[in-house]
Formats: C-alpha cells, structure tokens, sequence
C-alpha cells in the first residue's frame, strides 16, 4: 500500500478519514477499507462503483453499500445518540444520488437527518408546504442541477446555514453542472457557502460540524472553550 | 452617412429599426438620428451616453433622453390606443437601468407597461404580494443579476411566456452576467426564454410582439390571417 | 416513487408537467408515467432512451416512443381543434433530433406545425423559396448548430416572435453548442429569445403559448382579462 | 425609492437586511441608509465608494466608513455581550481588504473576532506559530489569493467549519481571483465551502451564524428548539 | 533601439514588415518609423492611437495617420498599377474601425478595394442589392460582430475565398468579439477561413496575396513557377 | 430524405456540395450518396465511420472509403489536369488523419497536392530541409496540435497564403485543440488564416480555391473578369 | 513509416527523442520503438495503452511495459553512475499514474529518485515527517490534483527548483486538473514552475535537466563551458 | 504594519523575500521597504508603479526605480562574483517589460545575464543568428505573447532548461496573454515549464537556482551535500 492513513484526523479535526474511492484501483480501495477495519474504526468509502464495493466486500463482507449514493460504509463503534439535525434538499429527483450521498454521511457521521426531495421552484407550493419543518434543523443542505436557484430561495427562509451542492444535472449550457455552481456562488442570500459540484459528502462534512455544534446539548460539553 | 438605414423594417418586421448608439460616435448618431427624424417616423436610439445625447438634441431638439435607461426618443406619430400588457419585473435596485430600457422600449412600442421592482427571491413575500397583478400581463419580462434565479420561480407561477434578462449586477463569479445567463437558460420552468446580458431592449421587442397579439382586440385584426 | 408530481401545473402554467426523463432510472420514468397515466391526463417524457421507452412500454404499452425525437407520449383526452400556427426550421439534416423534439411536443400541446429543415444559410435559396409559408406562422422556431446563424437571417423577414434553439451540431471550436448559443444570444434581430442548447421541448412550450394566444379565436376568450 | 426594504429579514433569517452598494447610485444607498436609520435599526451598507460613504454621511451623520473594508455602519442598538468567536486568517497584505471586510461585518453582528493576517503558506510557520489560538474559534474564515491554498491547509489543522474567501488578488492566470475560487472548491480538506471571490460579507455572515450557535451559552437558548 | 528590423521579409514573404504599435512607447514607434523611412520603403503601422501618430510626424512629418482605421502610412516607392480585388463588406456600421483598417491596408499593398458598408443579416435585400458587385472580387473580406452570421451567408454566395474578421463589437455574451469569433470558425460555408478579433491588418493580408496571384495578368509572371 | 441537396452549389460556389456525416445515421448518409451518385456527380463525405462508409458501399459499391481521412469519394466525372499547386504540412503523426482529409479533398478538387509529414518546430532542421519544396506551392496547409507554432514558423518562410489547421491532438491544456486554435489565430506570422480545429476538409477548400486561381493557365480564364 | 525520427535529438538537446504513443496507432509505435531499438539507443514511449504495448513486445519481445506509468522502455546501452537527485512527491494516491511517469522517466535518464506518496496538505504532518529527506534532492517533482496546493507548500520549505504536475484526478470543478493547473501557475512560492496537466514526463525531463547540471561532479565536466 | 515579513526565508529557500507591490497601497510598500533596508538585507519590490518608487524613495533615498521592468531595487551587501549565466530572450519589443523585469531580478540575484531582444518566429533568422551564443547558458528564459511559439523552437536548439514566460502581448484571442499561456504549456519541446502570464520575476527565481546550482564552481560547495 502507497497510502499514508491519516489515523489521527478524527482527533485533530472531529470526524474520521473517509476513502475517495474514485481514481483507485478496486484492489487499491479494498485494501485500504481493510486495513482501516482492522485499526477497528467506523470506515466509509465515496464515489464507489459496483466493482469496487464487490472487491471491498470480497476483503470484508461485513461492508455495506449504497447504490444510488456510491457509499460503503461500515460502523464499529457503538454511536451514542445523535447530536444536531440537518435537513436535505434536492430540487428534482435527478439529483437523489448527491442528496443520498449527503444524507447517508452525515448519517454516518451521527446526525439526525430529514430529507425533503422534489421541492424544486419551478412549483414553489412544494416548498412551502414543507417550510415549518426544514426551519427545525440546525443547518441545511441544499442540492440542485440546471440553474440552482433553490438554495437562494431556502437560504431566505431560514436562520441557519446553508449548504449548497451544484449538482451536474443538465445539459447544454448546464455545462456539467458548472451553471448551478456559478448561480449558488452568486447567491442573494447571504447565508449560502457552497461545495464542489455534486460534492454531497463535503456538505454533510461541515453540516455535521454545525449541526453538532448547535445542539442544546453541546452547551455544557463545549463550555470549556 | 455610411450606414443603410433599413426603412422597410417595419413593414417587413412590424416594429421599426432602432439606432444602436455603442459603438457609433456621437456624430454619427445624431446623423443617423436627424436622418431618420426627417422621413417623419418615430426614432429610437438605445444605449447612448449624455453626451450622445447632446449631440442628438443639438441636431434634433425635440428628442427626449432617459438616463437611467439610456435611450433617446421622440415621437413624432400618433399612437394608438396602447395593445397588450407586459409586466416588468426586476431582482434587485442595481437592476433599475435594464429594467427601465425594457419598460420605456415596450411603452415605446405602443404597450402598456407594470412595473413590478426589487422583488428578489431572498425575500419571496415581495413577489408573493404582487403575484396577482403579475398574472393580469401577457407576457412577463425578468431582469436578474447575480444568480438570475427570479425567472424560474416567476415561470413557475404564471400561464403565459417569460422572456429573461439576465443583467451584469454583481461580481466576482458573476462574470459580468454570465451567471445570471446561465442560471436563465437551465431554467426548469419551461415558459422561459432568454436575451443577451442587459438586453431590456430585445426583451421588450419580443414581449411587445407577443403581448400585442395576444390582445383580445387583436382577433379581428388577426382573422384574416 | 420519491417524486412529488405538480398536478396542478396546468392550471397554474396552462400546460401540463412533462416528465424530464435523462437522469432518471428507467424504473423511475416508468413508475412516473404510470401514475400520471391513472390520473387520466395526456402524459408525456422528453430525453427518453429506447430503453426507458421499453420500461414505460412495459407499464403503460398504449404509450408511443418517437426515437428521433427522443419522446414518450400518451394521448388520453380528447384534443379539441389545434389552436395557433407555429413553424420549425432547422439548419441541416443533422438538427432533426431537436427540430422533431419541437415539432411534436407543439403538436403534443394542441398546435398545428410546420417543418421546413436543411434550410440552412449556406444555400440561401432554400430559405426564400419558403419564406411566404413561413410567414403565415405565429410564432418560428429556428435550430442550428454550428454557427447559428439562420435565427438572425429568419428573424429579419418576419414579423412574429422568433425562438432560437441552438444545437450541438458540429465540432471542436463549436464546444458542443456553445458557438450557436452565442451567436444567438447576440442576434442582431431583436425578436430573437433563446432557450438551452438541444432544448427543443423549451422552444415548443414557449411557442406553443404565444402562438395559443395569437390564434384569432382568442379573442373572444381572452376579453375577459 | 424604488427599493422594497425586507424589514422582517431579521424575524425570518436572524439577521438584518444589509445594503449593497455596488450598482447603485450614491443618493439611492443615502436614501435607504436614512430610511433604514429611522426605523432604529443597526445599519451596514457593503462595497461603498469614499463617493457614496460622503453621500450616506451627508444625511445620517453619525454613520461611521471604514475605508479598507468598504463598509459604512451604524449601531443604534445597544449590543449584547458577543456570542461566538470566529476567526479570520487571510494569506498575504493586499487581502486585507476582504479579510477586514469579513472582520468588520462579523463585529457588526455581534460576534468576537480574531484576526490573523499575511500567513500565506509559503512560509509555512507563519501559521503554525499562531495555529493554537486558532483553534480556539467557533468558525474560521480563509482569505487567500493566487492558489487559494491557505483554506486546505488550515482546514487540515482545525475540527471547525473553515469558511474559503477567494481573493481577487493576482495577476495573468488568476483570472481575478478564478484560480483561488477553483482551488478552493477542489479543496482536499472536506470541512471547507465557498462563498464568492472577495465576499468577506458572506463569508462573515454565515460564520456569525455558525459561531453564534456553537457559542455554549446557546445550549439554554436553544433547548427550546 | 531594441528591434531587430526584418529588412528582408518582402523579399521572403511578398510584403514589407509592418510596425505593430500597440504595447510600444510612442517612442519606440516613432523611432522605428523614422528608421524604416530612412531605408526608403513604404512604412505602415497599425493600432496606432492619436499619441502615437503625433510621435510620428513629429519625426516624420511626411506620415499620413487614418484616424478611424488608426494606421500610420507613409508611400516613398512609385506604386505599380493595382493588381488584383477584393471586396470589404461589414454588418453594421460599428465594425467600421475594422472595416477600414483592412481596406486601407489593402490598397496600401497595391490592391483594388471596394467597400460595401452596413450590409448586415438582419436586413438581407441590403446584401442581395450588392450581390453582383461583390462577385468581382478576387477576395472577400467580411468584418462583423454580434453573432457574425455575414461570412456564411456570403460564402454561400461567392465562388472566392473568404477571409472572416470578427470584431468585438456587441456586449454580454458576444465577449468582446469571442461569439462572432467562434460563429465564424464553425461556418458552415467552407470557404470561409477566419483571422483573429478585430484583426483587418491580417485578413488585407492574406487577401491581398490571393487577389494578387488570382489577377489575370499574374499568369504570365507566375507561369515561371 | 428530409435533406435539400444545393444542386447548384458548383455553379454558384465554384465547388460541389459535399456531405457532413457527423450528426446522421449511416442510413441517411447513404440515401444521400446514391441521391448525389444518381445526378452524376462526383461525391465526397466527410467525417465517415467505418460503419457509414458499409452503408453506403453496399448502395453504391463504387464508393472508396479512405479510412485515415474519414473520407468516402467516387469519381464518376473525367478530372482535367489538375490546377494549382498546394503543400500539405503536418507537425507530428498523430496530426495524421487531418493532414489526409486536407490532402486528399485538395485532390478530389482537382489540385496538385505534396504531402511534408512530421515537420514539427522541435526539431526544426526537418522543415528547413524541406524549405524548397514547401516554396513551389501557391497555398501552404499547416496542421498541428499541442501548442500549434508550426504555421507562425512556416508563414514567416513563405510568399504566399498559410491556412493553419488545428488539431485536437494532445491532453491535459491543449483542451481538445483550443490552445492550438488561439496560438494560429494569434500568428504573428500576418499571411496565416485559419480554420475550425480537425478541419482538414476547409482548409483544402479555401486553399484549393486559391491555388486554381494562382495557376498560371488561369490567367487567360479569369481575364474575362 | 511517415515519422521522421530525430536522430540528432540527444545531441542538441542533451536527451534521446522518446516516442509519445497518443493519437498513434500501436502498429505506427511498435514501428517507430523497433527502428529506435534497430539504432542501437535506450529507447522510451510515454502514454501508451495496454494494447500498444503488446505490438511493441510482439516486434521488440525485449521492452518492457510499466502499466500504472504507461510507459514502455528499453535499455541497450550501459547507464553509467546516476548522475543528479530528483524527490517526486505526490499528494495523493491517485496521482500515482502521473508520478510514477516522472520517476521512472526520471530514472530512465539516468537520475537517482526518491518517491514521497500521499504527503497532501490535508494532513501537513506526513510532508513535514519527510522534509529532511527532500532537502536532499537538487530538484523536485509535485504532482498534485483537486485544488493543486501542495507545490506551493513545498516551494517554501526547498532552496531547490520545484516542478509542478497538475493531475487530473478530482471532480466537478476541477475541471480535469484545470483547477490544480491554475493553482500551480499562480503559487505564491517563486520556485515553482510548471507543466501541463498529466505531464510527468515533462517534469521528469526538466528536473533531470537540473539535477544532472547540479551534480558536484558535474563541476569538472561543466568548466570548459 | 500588518506583514508579518518571512526575514528566514533566504536561509530556507536560497533567495531572500521580495515585496510584491500590486495590491498594497504606495505606504504600505514604502514601509516594508524601509524594514526591510534597516534589517540590511538587499531589498527587491516587483510589479511597482512610479507613484510607489516615490513614496519608497521618499523613505528611502537610495533606491533604484527601473520604470521599463516595475523593479525598485537597494543593494546593501557586497555581491560576490556572478554564478551561472542566464540567457532572457523575447519575441518581439512589446514583451520588453517582462524580458526586463526577468532580467534585472536575476542580475539582482547574482547571475550573469545575456539579452537576445526581438527574436520571434516570424524572422526565424534572427534566432538562428545568435543560437550559438544562446547555447553558452545554464538556463534560458524565453519570453512572448501572442501564440507565444518562441519557447518551443528555443527548446528544441538548446541541452538545458527553457523557463518559459507567456506575456499579455497581443489583443482579441489572446485573451490577455491566455493564448501564449496554453501554447507553452502544451510546448512539444519537452525541456519547457512554464510560470505565470507576465512573470518575469519567477522565471528569473527559478533561473537563478539552476544557473547557480550548474556553475561549475559549484561542484565543491554542492559536494557535501
Ligand atoms: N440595445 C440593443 N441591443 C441589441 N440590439 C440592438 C439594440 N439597439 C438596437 N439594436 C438593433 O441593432 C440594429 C441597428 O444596428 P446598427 O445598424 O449598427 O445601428 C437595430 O435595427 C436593432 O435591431
Ligand atoms: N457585499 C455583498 N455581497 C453579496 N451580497 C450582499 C453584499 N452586501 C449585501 N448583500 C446582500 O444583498 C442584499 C441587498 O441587495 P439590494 O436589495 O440590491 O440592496 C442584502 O440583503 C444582502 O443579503
Ligand atoms: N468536415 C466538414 N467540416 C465542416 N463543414 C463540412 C464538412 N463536410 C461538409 N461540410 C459542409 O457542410 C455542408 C453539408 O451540411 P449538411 O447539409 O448537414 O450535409 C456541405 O455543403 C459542406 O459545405
Ligand atoms: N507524454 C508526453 N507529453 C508531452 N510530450 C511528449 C510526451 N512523450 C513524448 N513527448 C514529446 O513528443 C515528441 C514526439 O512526438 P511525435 O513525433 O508525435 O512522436 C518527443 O520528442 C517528446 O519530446
Ligand atoms: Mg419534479
Ligand atoms: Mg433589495
Ligand atoms: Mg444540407
Ligand atoms: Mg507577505
Ligand atoms: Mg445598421
Ligand atoms: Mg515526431
Ligand atoms: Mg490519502
Ligand atoms: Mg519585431
């Protein structure tokens, strides 16, 4: 193995190395989740194809993977109760495999998530009707393709953070997703910071932060600071 | 003069031509502006500077200069009671000058003109409150900057067409409006088409075609087509 | 099914939600079509590959798969006489997938159609020779690939709304498109409005209203406004 | 005034209404300054020029411009002890002016700030030397320029969200602070998002957020929630 | 001074060097200027702004500046009678700068040169009404900006070569001249070749070399090759 | 067929009409071959796959298809001797398959075509061995990839017109042929024009153009002008 | 063969020309390796497939194919000593292909190489556990995709030349190493330069350059210069 | 002052830290030089205007302001005897800033320089000329705009390494030097890298190094390493 694992990373920066499966050999990727197995931590692997997860599961069976998120992932650890709450949206149900990738993570990652999907503006009633429960999460992710106006909409609704993820849903002058990132960046609502296109595990990295850090809960522990 | 001024355009096109000023110097607008004053029509002179302007009023002082919207008019016929119903809308106050070169082009052509301005997605009750005078248009003219988003969650709302504007209001990864245009092309409301970055002026001539046609009046005129 | 279906687009928009097929499982589209199919509407899906027409067929085998075009459609209602009168002109024998895109979903919506195609601006002759048919449209709409120019060269001899469809014909510096989306975007016919790159269902939908209002039995029914 | 002030902003999103600037004429940003003076609120206008911040003075003399960051403010209000601590680093002396725009703004919504500037990474123990107080913050905001490196670097140091401002500074291949905003998204370090080249605003509003609900005192707070 | 003259280069390549003036010191023009007109050749310089041309002849009096088309020249050799001609056509009359730098630059290698000013696509009946004229050339030259549909449409017309300029004239998405540039690189007519944006000088170039060797009386001189 | 043949093409352009198969199924390239076979023409295709070319050898079995060049040409009229002279050059041999396109749709014109393959600026003794040769043509073709300098080098040797032909080869920042493109259309060399990036076929119709009327025998022909 | 082999490369330039096997066919590499190997010199093909490197073997059984490099290499003449010390570090694992063609290219010609593997800056500890080591090298290769940053941090802990290597590992914005491209050109550490995205055997070809001439043992070699 | 100056840095990275003036006002340079000459170090600033070397002089009296290149230099130490020898080239008069700038930083770094002005492409004879003294550096810088061809053809004729400069020389498609950058880095000459876009000064820094480090007076010093 050429790789350098980062064991320390959950010490230094709260939340554990995660696998970027893509640009890997299978064989690559399967050792690594092992090795990772056997140093007894939670693992997850992103941007997995079906043939990696099978040579992942061929190492270690106990492995699980999710299809439409490209996640594998497996827990080891008892998880305590989750801390924060994060909601998700997707605008149309093209962009599920991002917004399932954001979910499950920050899943993993100990968080209570709520997904809201296919509240797109072109049909504003969708949102609004589900408008009271996105402003009880902590902090909310916010995926869409073609001109990505969405997360402008959310962000001047709620008084939390939004997570914006361009998705590369489109075509033409979507130019791969390049459109929806462009609109998100230049968002009128000043709370939108935004991630790499389809990057949907990156938004639920720091949505996880935030959400962790919002709960009531957190008071005491965080206290010392 | 070196220019060939198109005489027959509003035989051939139902609308007259309009002196595009950028480009051109002061001297030669004037003299393509007097030129056309003489054959007795009503002229236009889109995108003129003051002092542009001044030199149109030297030669022809009956001419009329709007700053913010950078025209220059005069009307020399008698217009006809006013056909058609074109709502313009815009974001944001920045947007005022492309909105206010759609809305006096429009009124220009001989339609009626509402103007519905700073009614940005950030804060959707502002569009919410005005949606039902929206609805009475026939045709619903969006200028956006920044993201661009407006004319989607407009689409989405309205029964007849929406010709977008993106306009070069912002920075940064706005690229002088090449965000908003984008965004406005990938628009998934599909009742929206688009003009050039800042274009008030095409946008006005394509809604006041429409808008003119779908007058009820029009169904006489239009019978024996 | 994870979609949220906008029943009430058509009464909102005047015309109904069109399933967006590409990015979509072809279990997703089938699912889709079926349940729009039982709520008794006409249901149509853009952006179909043979084999999500193959799983909608299975569901639904009354529904009809137009390969060029790319379109499912089913017809349940009955479609009272066509209202308006649009045209469709493409550039080359290699922008029929789009032209056909547009052509059928105009008829789809209740419009009587045109089609004048290869009648690009290399061979001018072509044009005129149709040009007095073209002119008893209501609306045009013009694709092209490559340069894009027939949009400018239609839109100055006739006196409707012209809508531009740039298409991804061509190659190297045409970037897929690109090249024809900015060429109409600068058209110096101002009554050109472009949709996205290959978006021939936009330009019908768009078409397909302006042309609805234009029809001169629209009088009467649009008096009441 | 043509602006419709979003007076209920900060019921909606926990933050007032701020006033941009840019795009606007000087009278127009004196005239909402003035208007927004008079409800009693804290007033924050973004990107003015010395031009405008005389205009703004002229009517509300009490309001204070603060010339590298572009800002002019008003507190009206009597502030509350700050809640949360945010940290802003930027990479060399000409980002000062965003980094300062990010302070300032953060201050003016009542949050703590630490400042670390000119601890660009090419010389790496500029930044280890300070790396302990840094990680004493809630949220960390990174200005950089050129590459953009900074965010990675101490997104790989902190357990906090890392906000990435890219900077317009740098010449040729920066395209004006395009390479840093690239750099930034493709970040490696998954607890960084982006908000727009030179938007310190933003980048201090969504941090204020974010501190101000990781802040333990909120525990209480937020218990209700 | 620093050039390096190229004194041979009629003698290798047909036509004398040209000072290329922008990004020199007026200085530094002037200075070469002199040099060349001491060696008693004709002298041409392009870009050149008002400055620079009063360097000029302040060391050269004898110099002849042409302000729209911004060219120095200066004619000390006897010119033979014209050989060959070429046809410089522009779209409106805003590309004149460029229009005129090709065709002064034309005649001052010894071309025949007619014009044909503002003959733009949006108004064909303007191009068919010179047709014939233009079939005389040996060479086409079409200057235009926006969408820059006229190179096509004329290369469908003429059996000679084309050399296409795109000028920067437009604004928003023609890029300063990159929308005509790349509409002309994709023209459908195959006798269209392209020079760079707003490059006259280069396309007067190569146009006078083919207009030369296509003059009757070349065949006599060539038949040695 | 959907397709309008421009039968008159070769009386109006000089040169016949030639099929783009890009973008049509082999079906239709083929019905328009046999269409074209049938007027008694001699057809040419371009940008044939090895599919395309069966289809329409088992129509017209006549038919040669030239793999290389991705050319499929049937000759059924007596060639003349061939008029004018052009050079082929090409920098490496992966810029082979534009080189043939350019070379053998230069012969099917009628031309006299020498082929200097391999003749890259990285080893420039290859092209000064050649230098002579290269200097008996009246059109020099340039094709090349990577960085595109070989038709700057070449125009600065040559008395007569360059068409430079970028090609897609390379990776990385060649970005499909883009930075050869803006490298030829930069040329500091002023006799370069160029065409659309792999197109071979342009280029040898604009120079085959040029080099009949440069023949010599011409003379007498074009004296009638 | 049309391939005019450079004989005289090594020299002129002090290297052997290598062959670069994209855009080829493998029949025209296996023709061009075994003439090389014919010659009697150390022959090396970059860029080359699974299946270009069987023809090559099926006429020269004798080369040897490094599959993750891609690259195919033989070795007919004694290598003296290693002369000069290149450190390759890469930032993460799938940069191996690119830094794998800088070390063995490196090595080919004749340089000692130290590999340094997944030392990103997300995890800044694994570079600064190995800097005492690169300090010895007398230049070094970084290879780095995704936000590109990792030259940049290098370039201020070395005395020594680095070359940068964009990789195209990353997603989205990236933009296939466009991202790590711009990054690199504009690191703020000035001994950084850099080569074209992928280019391993670029940077090894210059940093063997360096190395060779930086050898103490070069002293004696070097003072006739 | 806000910098934090890096005073280690030519202990770490060979070279002392130089002032990069863009983006700091005229104080803020006049004060760090001033630091900087009371520590007696020899102080470099780049990119600086002449309002800039006033205010540095007014500080501090004896330095240099090299208006051509934007250097302000002060040499406080005793430069001990040149080490290497740098060749700067450019294309044409236009890149001369660059090619000074590039010059005089090494010359200020202690490196002999040898200037070949005015040898593009274009004049291939010009370059041929002077090659054999080209041939006598360690290193040589090649500085151009436009297509920017010049590095590859110098790449091709010399053993040593080619840092190659893009310059913004050049208008329309060369987007600001964009042209030139692309070309270089895609140089089939494979002994160029490449800095960014007018960066005479960092292809000087890494010259510099390389010169040093081949002198041949250097074997004794390097040999301990
Ligand atoms: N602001 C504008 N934007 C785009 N096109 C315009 C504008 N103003 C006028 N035009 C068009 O430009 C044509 C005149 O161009 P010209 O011959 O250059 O004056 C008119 O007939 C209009 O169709
Ligand atoms: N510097 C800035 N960058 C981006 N957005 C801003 C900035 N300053 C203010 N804003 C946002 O723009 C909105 C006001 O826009 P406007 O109505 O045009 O004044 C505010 O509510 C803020 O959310
Ligand atoms: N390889 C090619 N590249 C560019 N244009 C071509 C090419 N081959 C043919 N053409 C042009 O495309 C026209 C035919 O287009 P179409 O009607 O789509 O077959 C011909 O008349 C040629 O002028
Ligand atoms: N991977 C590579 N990337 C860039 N240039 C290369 C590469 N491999 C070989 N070359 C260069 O390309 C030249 C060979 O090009 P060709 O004549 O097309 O085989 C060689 O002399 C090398 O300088
Ligand atoms: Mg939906
Ligand atoms: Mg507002
Ligand atoms: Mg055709
Ligand atoms: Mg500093
Ligand atoms: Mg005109
Ligand atoms: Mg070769
Ligand atoms: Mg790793
Ligand atoms: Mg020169």
């Amino acid at each position: 193995g050429e790789a350098r694992i980062d064991h320390h990373r959950a010490l230094r920066t709260g939340l554990p190395e995660v696998i970027y499966a893509a640009g890997k050999t299978p064989e690559q990727v399967a050792d690594l989740f092992a090795r990772m197995t056997a140093a007894g931590s939670d693992v997850l692997a992103s941007r997995a194809t079906p043939e990696t997860a099978a040579a992942v599961q061929a190492l270690t069976p106990q492995a699980h993977y999710h299809q439409t998120a490209r996640l594998i992932s497996l827990r080891q650890t008892d998880l305590p109760a989750t801390w924060g709450h994060v909601a998700v949206l997707c605008a149309g149900t093209s962009d599920l495999p991002v917004a399932e990738e954001a979910a499950l993570t920050a899943e993993f990652f100990g968080t209570r998530v709520t997904r809201f999907f296919d509240v797109g503006v072109a049909g504003l009633h969708r949102l609004l009707a589900v408008r009271d429960q996105v402003l009880e999460a902590h902090c909310v992710i916010v995926c869409a393709g073609m001109e990505g106006a969405l997360p402008s909409v959310v962000g001047g609704l709620v008084a939390v953070p939004v997570i914006a993820v361009p998705t590369s849903v489109g075509y033409g002058a979507s130019f791969a997703g390049t459109a929806a990132l462009l609109g998100m960046l230049n968002s009128c609502s000043p709370n939108v910071s935004v991630v790499n296109i389809d990057n949907g595990f990156g938004a639920a990295y720091s949505a996880t932060l935030i959400a962790r850090a919002s709960d009531p809960r957190n008071g005491a522990k965080a206290a010392a600071r």
